[in-house]
């Protein structure tokens, strides 16, 4: 298949073009380095070094024989975004080419609108050139579990059967989520479906949960084929960044009481979920929906886990949580599509935390402890000069 | 009360001005002029004669002895919404400033990228501006019963109490609406609940049916005083256009079968509605929704109504229907809370589509007849040009 990566210089969207390009796939990965940007915005870097995106893609090419093909430029231009298209010609397009950190959509408002600016409509773009070039092209979207925030009952994957006064309709499952990252993935999705509804688009929308890791098969291959390992509070997930913190022996951060129940999954989990949506394709019409995750752990139970594994000699700190969302709540999401598409899980086990833990202590040199603590609050504070200015002082 | 009425100038928004400026509150306007800039844009005019926003303050100051303050900018600019937030000090604000035509977010990609980032951002500069200044500020917001759909069970008001799997919560009613304009309000109300959630902000979303009229006894004193009314298929509700089309003996244009049903309500009761949710606001925290109607009717309902009004000579033609929606469903949505609160609707009607029709006929000669047709399809062509230049030649 051919089949285009956006995004596809980032943390996730790297991997997954090395992965489908060894699965035998014509790749293409589009890209505006928006993510690199944020680092030098936020005085931040990656704990593991990576190469420009040239350089990637010239030792993929030494080392398998595989071209990519790349593009720079950004979804929310449609002159872009339909020349991209209409040139590389894809049967499958995946999407990770959206800012996707919640406490960066959380700094202020610039940043709340550029998120949600930023993604619905380089979305939106993309829906229309696929609508006008070639509706056969099968839309592979990341989602977010976090869409759903913490609901009472049971998370299904992305509709729910509702009875109510004796009838029964086939609904979107209702979104709740607890930041405008999120809620532009909750925009996307309802922009989705309604394109798939209208213009018979066919469309897999993956509500992935939190990523951990930083290895698969195909990068081993190199060091310049690495791909980024976020470890501040923006941008690194949190057992990534607990596991930096653990090898900093620095004080794992907790917060509130830990008691956020998650779903996650390993990163060589992710490329292999993108793979089988990609040959296991929605139909024509179709708005599919999986969580992709393959395990629910609380924050704490994390945190304890990777406290065993370094030693026991690093402590935990529960913080006050700078974010608005409940400490202790009922979690139960299903996630069996992917697995009868064929999705063999990577459980985290102690021999993943081991790796990671030796990942992050190679590296140690290179993390700036600073960055650890949350810099962005979600309340906002009594003061006159507003969230931002707060969090730069925080 | 201090109220800011934004899209003050439109169709609902100036005469929601008078009514709460008659009702003793001190009130202020916020316009771009961006409607009156869509008629430029399509050619299009009100069929009855409107005054400049200027002309229209100073007969009202003339009438009623009360000052109406304006303000010329775009909410998109948060510089110009956080200035006119903290300038007129409001109680409550309420905010029409959305692009709010399904067929003109239709047009093209350009049309809905327009209209949702219009209508998104705007409605996010606005929850920055109050979150920041004064989170005592009540937002009332206007929504579209489009939102919803039309869902197979019973349309609740906002929230629907969902049991799934011997589990209950209360969720946001999910929603599948038929348009990307449709789809800009589902996102603000994703936005506002948000903030009403984590900000504590007090909102009131309301879910507001078509319109229908074009007096209130307000504008009634004097012309400079009216309000537009609209009977293009691009902007002109549906009753609205139908009375239009029997004042030029112009059939009535009804989309498929006409089956389509919907929740109306006189534009009396818009005013009304807002004046009753600004005086009882909703509590710090809540997001409150209404869904402003008063009564069901399918399209065919209306057209016959309109035909017999109009003494019978009038046909009826049923053309394709230019959107994807279904022409026969099942459609049941509650409508209690402004009820409750003290709401007495103005039912539709013989006397009411008699007033009507003699506005319409006094004003046939500057009707257009050519705008009548749909122009906008929401299906795209097999033509290679796509759906602009279809609904251009249409």
């Amino acid at each position: 298949m051919r089949i285009l990566v956006l995004g596809g210089d980032g943390y996730l969207g790297w991997p997954t073009a090395l992965h489908l390009s060894a699965a035998g796939h014509d790749v293409g990965v589009v890209d505006n380095f928006a993510r690199r940007g944020y680092d030098s915005e936020l005085g931040a870097t990656s704990l593991v070094p990576i190469a420009s995106l040239d350089r990637r893609v010239l030792a993929w090419r030494a080392i398998s024989d595989r071209p990519l093909a790349t593009y720079v430029g950004d979804l929310t231009d449609p002159v872009f975004t339909h020349h991209v298209i209409e040139t590389f010609g894809p049967d499958a397009v995946v999407h990770f080419a959206e800012q996707r950190s919640a406490p960066y959509s959380m700094i202020d408002q610039a940043h709340a609108v550029y998120t949600q600016t930023n993604n619905v409509v380089g979305t939106l773009n993309l829906l229309y050139a696929i609508a006008e070039l070639d509706p056969s092209i099968h839309l592979v979207k990341l989602g977010s579990m976090g869409e759903y925030g913490t609901p009472n009952i049971d998370i299904e994957e992305g509709w729910l059967e509702v009875t109510h006064k004796g009838r029964t309709d086939r609904m979107l499952y209702p979104k709740r989520p607890g930041s405008f990252y999120h809620l532009s993935k909750v925009h996307d999705s309802h922009n989705i479906e309604f394109a798939c509804r209208t213009w018979h688009l066919a469309a897999t929308d993956l509500n992935q949960g939190i990523v951990y890791g930083q290895e698969t098969e195909e990068m081993a291959a190199h060091p310049d084929l690495a791909t980024r390992f976020d470890y501040d509070a923006v941008f690194g997930t949190v057992l990534n960044r607990l596991v930096v913190q653990a090898a900093c022996s620095h004080p794992l951060t907790v917060y509130g009481t830990g008691g956020q129940i998650r779903g996650m999954l390993d990163l060589r989990d992710t490329v292999e979920c993108i793979r089988i949506a990609c040959e296991q394709p929605a139909q024509p019409g179709e708005f599919r929906v999986f969580n992709q995750f393959t395990e629910q752990f609380s924050v704490r139970a994390l945190a304890a886990l990777i406290q065993e594994a370094a030693g026991g000699d690093v402590p935990i700190a529960m913080i006050e949580n700078p974010r608005v969302e409940a400490d202790e709540h009922y979690y139960h999401a299903e996630h069996s599509g992917l697995l009868e598409l064929g999705l063999r899980p990577h459980l985290l086990g102690d021999t993943l935390v081991q790796s990671l833990l030796g990942l992050a202590r190679r590296h140690a040199g290179r993390a700036d402890r600073s960055l650890f603590a949350p810099s962005v609050r979600w309340h906002w504070t009594e003061s006159p000069v507003g969230p931002q200015a707060a969090a730069l002082v925080a």
